[in-house]
């Protein structure tokens, strides 16, 4: 068929950009380094969000909403924020266009229009919002406030990625604002373990939660924890980060309240924040050379029914039985497609439903019913049964089940498979050219080695993971002692 | 209390921003003509907006996400369009700050970072929408495209007024693309229908379904839907459009089909919108010199309880009693919270939930425990009565229907007796300067006569009722022929 990937032996990186294209979750757009979220792929984004959503509602987060764009002078108030976002920064100007005197009928920039201030379109909210928070704050009875914002930002990226890196990208960002330094830490870690419930639990994607070594931290943070998961070709990749911001926006931005003993403090803050680059890593943990691989909790489709047939004949008694398997399917929640449309043959539609990883494939020919069967392929193992029709909702409720599942062990396996210890320079080397995945080992904790290491081998300590031991040992490159191992890798 | 707000009659306009200054639906912001959203008001929108995807999605459609920044060319391809919105553009020039030398700690746009081609922030998405679709139909199998967005967009308005008129606002926007004439016309007025559905069922605002006169159509329109609610001021606002594009974004941008003839014809197009501006007219619509009052369908929180105690052991009998009747409410899928705070009094509170809309509140002493009742007061009429515990969550049930049904009927009374006949030019402006309201009069069908008007009245062409009966008439302004009615007024 036509809808052929590149394999992920040939081209890891092709065999991505192929499956974005070709299942039609994402398409590119004239501007450059921004995509087309296409509805297959916005349909997945509403899942993930509906669920990150309800998650956020539960630990007592609210929504709201705040502007786009960012004066200047906003944006630079906090400096190490303002110094790590600078280099991406898209920058409107002026506020009008008017007609080209030299080109009919075309635009330019009325000069005329110049903004006495520039605005910034956020890269992230931080300063816009503080700003706000700045006037809302004035008693410790005002705190906390505990508030997530569904927003676009704009970061502008020389080299992008579908889904992994694009100038703009769709998220969310929670920022709230504390009395004290220990409910501050304790939200940060809160979310962060939200992010790896969700991450684990309904994109099967294992994670590992560490903290972020200081030349990694986000910018304008005192700690920066973080969920990193491992993709298929060995590189990691970071899912979702939660910042403790201390007092850093609050001093910058002066959030006092008075306290209880009706003394002024500022405010303590975290921030925290995943976004539709959720969508490639789900891509890359599962997905295959036949297309992606989608875990049924957030699948948009998760069973599609297709009839093999020859007359019309045939084909009503087909539909009838398949419209009540439809009906039966959906009593249960579960999101299913007849697809019956007459321009294309059984063939090539299981072919597209399995580059776009619907998790479940019945197939229902005349014969099937005479016996009460039908085939049932599932998209993860590519096993084919033929089963009884009665009570197959039932059965396809435990399937689901079981697929979502097994795509969490296999990943888990995966990722478990993955993680080495090195105790020597040569050691970790051979690992990243041979082997790559998760490397454990010692570094002596200064951001000169890590910036060396950096430099040599493109592996970065991806984080110092939350549960890792204290162990005595020595850096790989310096031979400095450390008190515990981290996890290297090269990462998107 | 300090939340006070001035009364209608004294300024009208200053009781609006009063009050959803002080309901908390929204915050002014440090960016000129831009607003926060607080929670209140984003839970609001929230119910709004998940109802309108519900029946975008009854009625076939998916969403997607096309960028926000949009190349000049491309905005500029569809003539029309572009004119209208040239100026009202955000224009981004530059994609990087840098360190100022002169300014130490502080950022300045960055010459070198000058782009090439400027980028329009997306006034609406027309331009990159159908650059895109170009690149999707090829066939007639390809067509209808029948695609929704969600997002932000701005407009640089002078004149700025929360939910109403802001410079960045929340929309959506639907973009379909058809075969035939036909089905793009058809595909209009079943857009502006479900909209006028929404507003009347779920808004409880009675709208005035019309096309619009071809000086108040969309720029690149064929022609203009559009819902017409009234203000209790007597203003009109337009609450929402679905333009039937015809070939015109097609033509610009080069989309064509191959046709089952095996020729190629340009594709036709349709688009609609309806955005935060609704809150605005939700309000306008039905609420009081003490605050809010919202439809039961969309408020965030329909129900709310206060105790009335003194001292605690009488608190625990209430607390006991009022979590029994919030897990009934909750079971019955109602959105109620129990109010137990203690740092205000229950004179406070009822003052508060007033202010905020809350359509039913329940106050529980241990006077009305003793004797199995509870005050119930319902914020559309004020009325309070003492009704028995039992069975109290099916009465509530079914009160805030009647709420609902109450404040449809009493703005479609209101919007009724506010739209009268002018068949003089001295009737008219009578109607005008000492009625407000529609004015159902004959106008000549020109565009200039229509021009006149407004600048002598500032009353403008609402719309021409898709209801309206052919009637022979004379224009009041030049006495010309007319051969229907159209509805003027002054409006948001």
């Amino acid at each position: 068929m036509s809808k052929e990937i590149t394999s992920r032996a040939l081209d890891y990186s092709q065999w991505y950009n192929d499956l974005v294209i070709k299942s039609e979750l994402a398409d590119y757009s004239a501007v450059r380094g921004c995509m087309v979220i296409k509805p297959y792929g916005y349909a997945l984004w509403e899942n993930m969000r509906d669920q990150l959503d309800k998650m956020f509602k539960e630990t007592g987060h609210v929504n709201a909403y705040f502007p786009l764009l960012v004066p200047k002078s906003l944006f630079e108030a906090e400096e190490k924020n303002a110094e790590g976002f600078a280099k991406e920064c898209a920058v409107v100007t002026h506020y009008r266009l008017k007609a080209d005197p030299n080109r009919k009928g075309k635009l330019m920039v009325d000069p005329e229009a110049k903004l006495e201030e520039e605005l910034v379109i956020r890269p992230t909210s931080e300063a816009i919002i503080w700003n706000t928070y700045k006037t809302w704050v004035q008693s410790y009875r005002d705190l906390p406030i505990l508030i997530n914002q569904w927003a676009n930002v704009v970061r502008w990226e020389m080299r992008t990625r579908l889904f992994l890196r694009t100038a703009e990208f769709l998220w969310q960002e929670g920022h709230t604002a504390h009395a004290t330094k220990d409910e501050a830490v304790e939200e940060t870690i809160r979310m962060v373990n939200v992010y790896a419930t969700f991450v684990e639990n309904y994109m099967a994607v294992p994670v590992i939660i560490g903290v972020k070594s200081e030349s990694e931290r986000f910018a304008g943070a005192e700690d920066t924890y973080c969920i990193e998961a491992l993709m298929q070709d060995g590189k990691a990749l970071q899912a979702g980060t939660s910042h403790f911001l201390g007092q850093n926006f609050a001093k910058a931005f002066e959030v006092q309240y008075l306290n209880k003993e009706n003394k002024q403090e500022y405010v303590w803050a975290t921030s925290w924040g995943v976004s539709t680059r959720l969508i490639g890593a789900l891509i890359m943990a599962h997905s295959d050379d036949e297309g992606l691989i989608l875990p049924p909790r957030i699948a948009p489709l998760q069973v599609v029914i297709v009839p093999i047939y020859k007359g019309e004949e045939s084909k009503e008694a087909i539909d009838k039985k398949a419209n009540e398997l439809v009906k039966a399917l959906k009593a249960k929640g579960i999101r299913v497609k007849y697809d019956d449309s007459d321009h294309s043959r059984p063939g090539y539609k299981f072919a597209a439903y399995e580059l776009k990883g619907v998790p479940v494939r019945l197939a229902l020919g005349l014969r099937d019913l005479d016996q009460n069967v039908v085939e049932m392929a599932r998209r993860d193992t590519k096993e084919k049964t033929t089963v009884s029709l009665d009570g197959l909702d039932t059965r396809i409720e435990i399937l689901l089940e079981e697929i979502q599942q097994n795509l969490y062990q296999r990943a888990l396996q995966f990722r478990n498979e993955n993680i080495r210890k090195a105790d020597t320079w040569d050691e970790f080397l051979d690992i990243l050219d041979n082997k790559a995945g998760f490397i454990s080992a010692h570094w002596d904790g200064t951001a000169d080695t890590e910036e060396k290491i950096k430099d040599e081998t493109k592996a970065t300590i991806r984080c110092i993971p939350l549960d890792s031991a204290e162990e005595a040992g020595i850096c790989i490159l310096t031979g400095k002692p450390s008190s515990r191992r981290v996890l290297f890798a090269r990462a998107y």
